[in-house]
């Protein structure tokens, strides 16, 4: 290894170990401390965050990366010629923020997030503008800096998806738009091909965690890497392969909720746990976006949970960890209702079909509000005639409204796209698997995942940061992301439960 | 507030924000943390030890403290001039301390560490040895690095307890010595003064952990700044006097063990979490020491909890949480079983009195080791020779005896000696709160520990690092750590159990 990408190395594990650590304290700070931590805790965030930026946007970063660019060759998708790449790209996005707007923002987040919290317990989107309004011309602000090419939105989708433009999400959510908007409409209107009482129950959360366990047991999460711990928010975070953590919340009125968001987040966690281990803290030992976490988990929570060959297996061992509670519910039955199509107001409740309407929703409200052309003060009015456009309903208040989402006051404004992706490249990635191992939805029919995680973890995880988006697409199906896979996976499922 | 001294402010609360850090890291190590987190952990802690030691011993932090102690002037104890005093010492002390050595000392503690634990398990002094004696030459230069008067030692000691010395601790363990071993003597022909039959019972944890739970409520432990988790060995971390948390650790078999250490840590926490809070990123928001720190610990443990008094209060409702399990026992009885003294083998289940020789042991293996008049070859055979002479016991194998304590494996030498530093001082600091406050012994019996609290905040807590050992007794009792109240308290308690 020559002396420059050795040295680049050292300094790249610096700053891979310091955001390591950040995510330390976000998990200690969602799972564990008692409320007096908050602003100590704030600001111990604030220093290594500015840390890391400096120390990723410093002369020795660059003058590292500029010396081992010249001193590596070789294959474009090698080890070394990939890390340098993809440091290349971080570098040039970061070193265009100033220290200043950084700041700022990591300074805007906590108050965010309080006034939000506040705002949305009183239904009150009125208490939340003000502060909005500032994160949004912050947004504006980190987009100038970073620039575009033609819309000012595009810098933002770039933070989290790169290489995605907005002109390029108009052309894909049009092309959803046109199959999912009136599948959603026809299938309100056969409401009754799904029953869903034997679900008002009461059921004991503790059988409720013991049977999500017993099911990331078998998707292979590794629990000598990783744990579950409970929070507000069910999330997953990494400090590196080793030290993957997921979470959940249970509630005993809802059976289904905890126990798809820990498959969901069991997902995003063997999407980390499988990243490259010998890669550990270099640029490579990275998921390649948000968008390709996203497919990780919703691969696994609806394409594999919400199968019928998942539940085939795994509603008799349901059965038997609530005895007598559902006992006169079938296959079919229980199907149907983890798959009940449902026009509602919340996006994380809503139904695998109507959630891309939720996406389609934001989208179009952040890009008018990036580009200027709507402000803050027109969000509730917006939201809710869009409300009514895509699902026929409008939400009684801001509290189920405009308010829902976390997303806006943590100052993320650009995310929301990424989910829709993470749709469309899950159905790819699974049709191809299934080409590759016909066998395997027979195998998720035994409560077997050896073959789709295998399949997962080589063309996936274990190739870490090393392909775009579109370079991973092309390796795998030899193409873009279409929407085709997606949809047909849609229209086949829903049209056979609704037919 | 003066230029150089608000900057200064500003630097040190950088360091001290990235020590709350580094001790966020550990108490998640000790807690939560997946095994296969090890290795990154160990490089995370790496770096931030590495970087604050730097940004300490950096010119910047020199200048700074130099600039504000030609600004600031004034009252002695008044704030500005101590923390520049109390800045000034660490920086003299750390400074003297090669970037170089601090590394090697960081890396040698995770391994040291495991290796103690295998050796352990197989009570096998032997493969512990070579790392002990690696850690031994490492001790030996850094006491070289800081320098000292007369002994190496005292550089090591002078880490833990700022001003103690070698010297001074041989006068006070030979001043203790003469009462307490002959007192242990006397009490191991008197065993039949106490029956203790009645702890040989299986006791509910959970029940424990309420129990605890309710005393380090009444203790005024304040849980929306801490938290009580498990580990395998209790311990108390602060990452600031907003977040201070607690462990504990239970077992059916033993229902004194969790909870005389929940009231020991609890002790901890209160020194930590009454820190001054308008002072906190400050050098002076930190405890004076070690000893200081033990003293809490122990007089909340020791003089509260193992007092008549607090079991006339606390005994009827611990029965309550046992329902048939204490029926017989009487206060009496129980008093005299927490208070049993045993001629034991292990440090931290020996009784008070006792758990002074096991620390004269330590004490004395460690000035010889360092002196470089044994090697750690010596030690089994020092250890039992040592056991036999002021315990009367020989330890039936190394795990019973010189493998028994983490300390050496965590590089520490010099540290042994806080603990009975801390029981001196919490006799005498006891001893004056009862003379400001009499009826304090009286509330203790209704479980009400409102005077005591107030007074260690006053008196101790509140004054963070403003004075050193040496300061803080002289303005309490206006001399300095006297053994007097220490071997009064001793003598009097123990000559009435086994009279």
């Amino acid at each position: 290894m020559g002396l420059m990408l050795e040295r680049f190395k050292e300094q790249w594990a610096r700053i891979s170990r310091l955001e390591q650590i950040i995510a330390v304290l976000g998990w200690d700070m969602e799972t564990y401390m008692p409320e007096g931590g908050v602003k100590p805790r704030a600001d111990q965030l604030a220093l290594l965050s500015d840390l890391a930026h400096q120390w990723l946007t410093s002369e020795e970063t660059a003058r590292l990366i500029e010396g081992a660019e010249k001193e590596v060759g070789g294959d474009y998708f090698s080890d070394a010629v990939s890390m340098i790449r993809v440091a290349r790209r971080a570098y040039d996005k970061k070193v265009k923020i100033p220290r200043d707007l950084v700041a700022r923002l990591a300074r805007i987040t906590p108050r965010a997030n309080s006034i939000w919290i506040r705002a949305r317990a009183n239904s009150d989107f009125r208490q939340f503008q003000p502060v909005l309004s500032e994160i949004i011309e912050l947004n504006k602000e980190q987009a100038e800096c970073l620039g575009y090419a033609e819309h000012r939105y595009d810098a933002l989708l770039d933070l989290y998806e790169p290489e995605l433009t907005t002109t390029r999400v108009v052309r894909l959510f049009n092309e959803l738009k046109i199959h999912i908007v009136p599948l959603a409409r026809e299938i309100a209107d056969r409401k009754d091909s799904v029953r869903t009482g034997f679900l008002n129950q009461k059921f004991s959360t503790a059988q409720q965690e013991a049977f999500g366990m017993l099911v990331l047991r078998d998707m292979h999460y590794d629990f000598t890497r990783g744990r579950q711990d409970r929070s507000a928010h069910p999330f997953t975070t990494s400090f590196s392969p080793y030290d993957v953590r997921i979470t959940t919340r249970f509630s005993e009125d809802d059976l289904l909720s905890a126990l798809f968001s820990t498959i969901h987040e069991g997902g995003h966690a063997l999407y980390d746990q499988g990243l490259p281990l010998d890669l550990v803290d270099t640029p490579l030992c990275q998921p390649i976006s948000l968008g390709v976490h996203e497919s990780q988990s919703r691969l696994w929570e609806n394409i594999v949970g919400r199968s019928r060959g998942f539940w085939k297996h795994y509603l008799p061992i349901l059965k038997t960890y609530f005895p007598g509670q559902l006992d006169s519910v079938d296959q079919e039955q229980f199907y149907r209702a983890v798959n009940q199509v449902k026009q509602s107001y919340i996006r994380v409740e809503s139904d695998e079909l109507t959630y891309n309407l939720h996406i389609f929703i934001r989208f179009e409200i952040e890009k008018d509000l990036i580009a200027g052309v709507v402000t803050a003060t027109d969000i509730p009015e917006l939201w809710n005639a869009k409300y009514h456009e895509y699902l026929g309903i409008t939400p009684p208040d801001d509290a189920q409204g405009c308010l829902q989402d976390i997303h806006w006051a943590h100052g993320s404004i650009g995310y929301f796209p990424t989910y829709v992706i993470g749709n469309l490249l899950s159905a790819q990635l699974f049709r191809k698997a299934v080409e590759d191992h016909p066998l395997l939805p027979k195998e998720i029919e035994e409560g077997r995942f050896d073959a789709l995680l295998s399949w997962l973890r080589k063309n996936v995880h274990s190739q870490g940061s090393r392909y775009t988006l579109g370079e991973l697409a092309a390796s795998i199906t030899g193409g873009d992301i279409p929407v085709a896979p997606y949809l047909g996976y849609l229209t086949e499922k829903f049209h056979d439960m609704y037919r």
